[in-house]
């Protein structure tokens, strides 16, 4: 579990809710169903209008996924690829074939094979780098589809807003009906605006974040797999691997790669 | 039909007037002509200054695309791909001829009739990117279109809202306009924000949505097409057109390439 | 004339006056003098200070364009560099000099007569894409020009709204002050917002739309000098150039060029 | 002086002004100190925030230029360098030595420097291009600068509508507060909406219009420098620059460069 | 200290409250706790959801980077390159092993190791610009963190203010919430729009900066290496650097050259 979403929702939720209490509000004013079905329920249905269902209904696993921490371990990745640059020159690309089933990635394994069945490097760089590439028009859906919501929701609660200010203008001789009727509409936008800020916006921009993350694991593997086809000094490629950590990182993936 | 547009279209209505009758508001405030004639003549017409008569007229065929369910079948056309490859190589580039009948796709028939004719690869190349590129400017038309209605409806919407409050202003002893007023201005933004939000600006990120995904089927393609004029080995051809397809899809084309 | 830029003019600001008539309005509490010097010569001031003098007094040539229909006839263009391409492969290049006369587009012709004279091929095509490059720069001044306005009006038409509310709450106890200033407050923004969606920025789509238009135009041409001087086949540079034309305006060019 | 630039700033603000009057407003309602001190000192404290103190304090060389009129005379440049190129094809590169002198812009200079002293054309390119380069980064630091306190100012005069809206409602039985605190609150964001949309967005506006103007001539002179060091044929150079003015603008180069 | 954040800072809040005092404002009206939890801590925990943990946690470090003067003197840099570069002409590549320990500069002495290693000109570009790519990569994390909360905090204030108006609107007889109820509203707003516009957004715009100049120097550092490495002409090298600075400040560089 991503500890920082759940925390940062908890404490969001909690800083609004402690807000309201220590301004000595009554909490009830703050629930209203009509509100929730307006700017939920008109927001995902804009929402499916938008995007093809079969997304729509899919979007339980970019929860999960924004939820879930991502275990990279850039370290392992490049201590393992120089290991294999060694053996490979050592005793050929071929011998590569004993270490693929150790090789818990399937992308990582997958570049692997294509270089032990002699693929041409050409081939095998179109082939990861399209790879690569549908993987982030994968999750470049999953980003729409928050990034959608996360504007939908506002203007869903200013639609809200407005229905509840012409119900109290139309009634404008019954006072009564100004309190519910101001309520609905503020609440209203109120749901839109926490939901837009507090949800769906970060939502979408933690999805962004975990997609750079794993493009650049991939461009490590990819770098690397090249690397050892084209038969580069592992030091070489060391170096050039390195490179895509902090310098802080380094050094525990230079003592790896020596002890083993 | 596209389910998911139609229930969104049918969900996000009826949620919004469910929030009205939830919150025991009289329905027949919502209805004003007026408000009718601003937002949608209104933004109709700054529509037709913004684009050419033609494309404006045009409109209901984007209309009909994104209600459409468009029914591409990327693993058929792979494993297509893959079987012409197999002939190609056992029988000649001559003899993929006798199968273009069976070619459903205008443009993969194209394509492979510039192969049958010996067309020079890098011509063939220029031809279909630049057909595709095309498509998507054609596309984009329509995408540009809902675009600037999305945006003109709201802007609309809030003209009405200044001519309404204007009205209401310049009769202020009169009490009973101060009423209708009122309502024309709110209703008017009301529409304003609804065609935006839950019509028009969906309807343009499902057009959208619509070309990123033909597009990505014309790519396959274009990709297979110029693997098969090559030579390329069916499997690699294979391996190539499966990136593109999430890891989830592929076993379906690898039986279905097997069995043919 | 571009009959939809007219009829959408006409339309826009007729269904604005129709929902100020349904809605009982009274039409002289919409015109104000103090209004119109604000947003009109306030917005015209910034964009002298955004623009150099000679551009803005030139905006009228841009209105002038955005009204003009453009008359490019891709087909004729497209069956004329056919029918040149077939002379070149049967006479010579330099037969094409006997044709120059007859080509009305400058900009073709201008490609032609370097290919007569025997121009290098890459400084043809240099020459060429700079020039359609240069003509999209001053378009691009023509587009910035109106984008500019259509977000200054409304700003100004903002600031004479705030005007307004100072000049009425400065004189609060004069009740027949709230009225004017009030008035003078809202129209104002009324004002910005209309020419801003209505006027300014469809302009500037309207502009930006041609732009696209004529630089498919340049492109088809562009493609098919070169393609003349590098003597492909006639039939080969047909299919290219039809690739720019939508499937649907194809048959009448093939026709063309197999009459001639 | 940019006449331009003036005028558009005495209209501007003329036309503000002109507004009030003809509104028969009290002009002294419209000054306040305490506004002047949030819109002005709060945002150009966030300018020091945003941007390096020695590039805030350089501000006034950028409303120089702003102010300024460049005068590019790229005719007069053209036919230069359609004479330099005639005489390099006559006597050789060494002989563009004795007209050194006589070349005002320094960047024109150097490139015609590194020529005669024989530097590599890909050197002269990548220095040339690296300069222009560096000029734009310089210009962009003026545009952010205004483009900055464009976005800041209005932000600013939000804040003072804010406070002015606190303070009265701090003191609500106070009833002569009422009138300065809605005073303070509407001007400040009066004075944040005129300098963000009539002073700091447009010069931001002017500034990159000049950047443009000014790129494109240096891209003149390289376009030009490279083509005279490889030995192309004057007339082609001529057509090649000339490509980068409107025609109509042609003529006069045509005969200049005819005549000496 | 970088003075400017710190006189900014210090101008921004200065001119604000100077704004409120100088409209004998009450102080104490502007402190409101519920305020600052539902501001800072609301915008604080969707900051959370937004970014990884250790991101968020690690923010203080880029507020030094924001902070700290950054120290670059390119002068010298292109100083010792040129130095570095005549060097290697006189005594071989080998020579600068001797020098790499006065180098300060990490990335530079990694520069200059490599080619005295050795190593292939395309690799060496390779590991710099990936570096120096990766650089900017983790610098976009610390700016991408401050450009959320700098809309986030408004966002937040916005969400205040409507739960102060529900609260106010839901207890409407209670005059006296009316008070306390609009004050919490209007300062979460104004604390909101304070905290992005005059720290949040101005920080990211000053992290910005910073990792343009940086990038600048690492570029410079990159062209002197490999110019070194192929054996280029110190007076090229010199020029070619120089060209990234301002015509002013190349004088200093070309005397301290010559002296050494």
């Amino acid at each position: 579990m991503d500890l920082g979403t759940i925390i940062g929702l908890i404490l969001g939720f909690g800083m609004v809710l402690f807000g309201i209490i220590s301004a000595r509000g009554d909490f009830s004013l703050f629930i209203s169903i009509p509100s929730i079905f307006i700017v939920i329920g008109g927001s995902f249905g804009a929402l499916l209008v938008s995007n093809p269902l079969s997304r729509v209904l899919g979007i339980m696993r970019y929860v999960n996924l924004a939820i879930k921490v991502p275990n990279y371990e850039e370290e392992r990745i490049i201590a393992q690829l120089v290991n294999f640059s060694e053996k490979a020159r050592r005793e050929g690309l071929l011998a590569l074939e004993d270490d693929l089933e150790e090789v818990e990635d399937e992308f990582l394994r997958k570049g692997i094979q294509l270089v032990v069945d002699g693929t041409d490097p050409d081939i095998i760089k179109n082939i990861l780098y399209n790879e690569l590439n549908q993987i982030q028009l994968r999750h470049a859906v999953g980003i729409k589809l928050f990034d959608d919501w996360g504007k939908l929701a506002p203007a869903f609660g200013m639609i809200g807003t407005l229905i509840g200010l012409v119900l109290m203008l139309g009634n404008i001789e019954d006072k009564s009906a100004i309190g519910s009727g101001m309520s609905a509409a503020l609440i209203t936008k109120l749901y839109g605006a926490i939901l837009g800020n507090l949800v769906f916006t970060p939502f979408r921009n933690n999805l962004q974040d975990k997609d750079n993350d794993e493009a650049m694991v991939k461009e490590i593997m990819i770098e690397g797999i090249l690397s050892i086809q084209s038969g580069d000094n592992p030091r070489i490629l060391e170096e050039k691997l390195l490179s895509f950590l902090p310098p802080s990182r380094r050094e525990a993936v230079r003592q790896e790669a020596a002890q083993e």
